[in-house]
C-alpha cells in the first residue's frame, strides 16, 4: 500500500506550495523536484491564496518566520484547508522562543492542519504548551528509544487525537499517527542530523506525498518518512564509499531520491504498524 | 562572434547586480563566479542605486517577489537603465497570480529592459496580458516545437518589437530575439528541469554576457542561452558516467560552466540564425 | 594551543545565532554543522533577544540587510554582548553603499564585537570611515603582500586597538590580531574565491570557535581562519584529483571540514605570531 504511495508521488506532477525558511529552502526545491513533484515559494500576503489554489498540498515551515511571513502562512493555510488541500506544519525551534511557540498554536488554532511534523521537542511544545528546543534539535532525553516506544506512541496518538491532524514525530526512531494507527519506521541515519535541511525536506516531502494521495494523509505521511529515511541509509553508504564528507552526503542524499525507484522503496523501508 | 562575446566574459571580471528570488540565489552567485562574473546581491531601497552604479549589469526576478521588494526592483532598475546597463527581467510565473502579473507589467512599463527571459507561458503572459502558468513552468501545450518553430520565432519578434528589448524564451528549444533577428538554440537537456534554478541562473548568466558586451545584447542573450544548455549537455553526460542523480547534476553544471573554455564552447553550441 | 582550541570545537556541540544573508545561509549552516557546531537563525526582532540567550555565540553580517534586520542585528547584539557571549561581525560590502558604511559604523557603535572579521578594503572603510569596495571583494592594490606584510600587521593592531575587538583580515595572507599581537596565516587557496560563501562560511565558524573558546578570542578566530583555509587547501587538491570546478570544490570543502581531524589541522596549520 505504502508502495501505492510513492508510485502516486512517482507518477503525478505534484505541485507543492511552500512557505519556507530561506535556510533549505534551495534544499526543499531540490528534494520535491527528486521526488518527482514540483514547487512553488511565495509568501506575499497578496498573492498566497491565488498560489496555493493552483498547488495539490501546502509546507508550512516557521523556521525564519517574521511578522510579515507569519500573515501570510495563516492566509495561505485557511485558503489551502478550504479548498482541502493537505496542510503540512513544521513547526521549527517551537519552545525555543515565545514567538515560535505562540505563532504555533495560533496556526494549529487557525488552520486545520493534515498533518504536524516536527521532533519530540516540538510535539511536546505543541501538546504541552510548554517544553525547551535547543535550537532546532530535541532534547536528548526526550528521544524515542526502543524503551519508551509504547508510551512515545500513545503520546504521539493523543496529540493528534487532541489536534485532529496526523502527528509525525521524527528522530532515531520516527513515529506516525493519527489518533487510531501509529506507523513505527526504523529508516534514516544519524548523518542525517549533520546537514541543515533533512527535516525541513521531509516536510515538503510529507506534503507532496499527501498532495499525490490525499484519500490517505495517515499512509502518505508514513510514506514520505520512510522514503526520507531509507534515502539517508543509502545515501550514508555512497558517502562512505566515496570517502566523502557531510558535503557529499546532501548531494548523494538528493541523488538518492531522484533515482529511487518503487521496489528499492518496498524493500527499504522499516516500517512496523502498532 | 559568438566565441568573442564568450571570451568577453571570461576576461572581465563583470560585476553584476541581482534582486533575485530567495531559493536559487546561492545558485545563482556561484554560476556568475563560475562563468568568470561576480555577484552582489541587494535589496534595499536605500542602497539599490548605489549597488547598481558600481556593477555592470542588474538582474531582476520576481520568484519570491514581495512589497519591499517590488519597490526595490523598480528603483534599481530605472537607475541601472539611466545609466546604460544591461537590465535583464526574469518574469517567474508572470501569469501565476495577480501580484506576479501585475508586477511584471509594472516593471516592464517602468523600467527599459535590455532582455526579458522566461519560459513561453511568462512571455505569453507578457504579450497577451493574459495566460496561465503551472508554477514556474510553461504550459506544455505550449511548448516551442520544430512544428511550430516558425510561428513561435515570429511571436517572439513581435513581443521584443512590442517592449523594445531582447526577449529570450526558454524551452526544449530556445529562442532568442529582437525584432529583426532571432537566434534559435538546440543545446541543452530534460535533466535542467528536474533540478531548481536553472532558469534563475541563466538570467543572471545573460546578465553578465550582457554587461561584458554591452554593444550586442542579442548576441550576448544568444551567447548565454547557448552557453547554459551546453553546460546542461556536458553536465547530464559526466551525471550519467558517475550514475549520479540530479544532485550531482546541479554540481555538474556549475563545475562544467567553471571549466568551459571558448573552443569547446564554439563546438559544443548549436546556434542556428532565423 | 591553537589544537586545543580546535578540540574543543569538534567536542563541545555549540549552538550559534547567525543573522546572516540569505545568499550563502546554507552553506554557513552546513559548515557549522560539518564543524561539529550547530545553527540556529533567527531575525525577527521580537525572538532575537531569546534566540541568541540559548545560544554560546552570535554572527552579525550585513551582506543583505535591510530596515528589518538591521534592527534585529543590534537587538541581538546588544543582547549577546550583555551576556557575555562572543559577537562576530562581518561587515559585508561596507564602503560599497553609504547604507552598508552606515549600518557598520552603527553595529560597532552600540554593540561590543568580540570579532571583527572582513576582507582589507572593508576593515579599511571601518577604520577611515571611507573606502571603496568592488562589490565585496577587497580592492587589489589593498591585497596583503609579503611585502607590505609588517605595515599591514601594524594597521590590523590599530584598528583592534581602536574598536576594542580582536580584527581579523582574510585574503590571500590573512591577518587575525588583537592591539597586541598577530597571527598571520598562510593558509587558504585561490579557488576560495571563486565560490560564493567562503568569508560568510568562515564568520560563523569564527562564532562557533569563540563560542567554544570564550577564554581566548584571539587564539579562537585565527584558530578558525586556519581550519578554513587549510580546508580551502585540501579541497582543492581533492578537485583537481576528481577534475571538477567549483561546483566540487564547495561541497570538497564542506566534506574537509567535517572530516578534518586535530593532527591534520595542527600539521597543516602555517600560523606565524607577529
Amino acid at each position: 500500500m505504502l508502495k501505492n504511495i510513492f508510485e502516486n508521488v512517482r507518477n503525478k506532477h505534484t505541485l507543492v506550495h511552500s512557505i519556507t525558511n530561506y535556510v533549505t529552502v534551495n534544499d526543499c526545491a531540490n528534494i520535491l523536484l527528486a521526488a518527482g513533484a514540483a514547487p512553488i515559494m511565495a509568501d506575499d500576503i497578496r498573492e498566497v491564496k491565488e498560489i496555493t489554489a493552483i498547488c495539490s498540498a501546502l509546507a508550512i515551515n516557521i523556521g525564519t518566520l517574521n511578522e510579515r511571513t507569519i500573515a501570510s502562512m495563516i492566509e495561505a493555510g485557511k485558503e489551502a484547508a478550504r479548498l482541502g488541500h493537505p496542510v503540512i506544519l513544521d513547526p521549527v525551534g517551537a519552545g525555543a522562543s515565545a514567538l515560535r511557540t505562540d505563532t504555533t498554536f495560533r496556526l494549529i488554532d487557525e488552520v486545520q492542519f493534515s498533518v504536524i511534523r516536527g521532533n519530540i521537542s516540538e510535539i511536546k511544545t505543541i501538546a504541552r504548551g510548554t517544553g525547551t528546543t535547543r535550537g532546532v534539535d530535541a532534547d536528548v532525553s526526550d528521544a524515542v528509544t526502543e524503551e519508551n516506544l509504547s508510551e512515545a506512541v500513545r503520546f504521539v496518538k493523543e496529540v493528534s487525537s487532541q489536534k485532529k491532524a496526523v502527528v509525525a514525530v521524527t528522530g532515531a526512531i520516527d513515529i506516525v499517527a493519527d489518533a487510531e494507527k501509529a506507523y513505527v519506521i526504523r529508516n534514516g541515519h544519524p548523518m542525517m542530523s549533520k546537514i541543515t535541511g533533512t527535516g525541513c525536506m521531509l516536510t515538503v516531502l510529507t506534503a507532496a506525498y499527501c498532495g499525490a494521495n490525499p484519500g490517505d494523509i495517515l499512509g502518505a505521511a508514513a510514506a514520505s518518512v520512510a522514503a526520507m529515511g531509507l534515502c539517508g541509509e543509502i545515501a550514508y553508504k555512497k558517502t562512505m564509499e566515496a570517502q566523502g564528507g557531510t558535503g557529499t552526503f546532501r548531494i548523494q542524499l538528493i541523488d538518492t531520491m531522484s533515482n529511487l525507484d518503487a521496489d528499492t522503496f518496498q524493500k527499504g523501508i522499516k516500517v512496523e504498524v502498532m
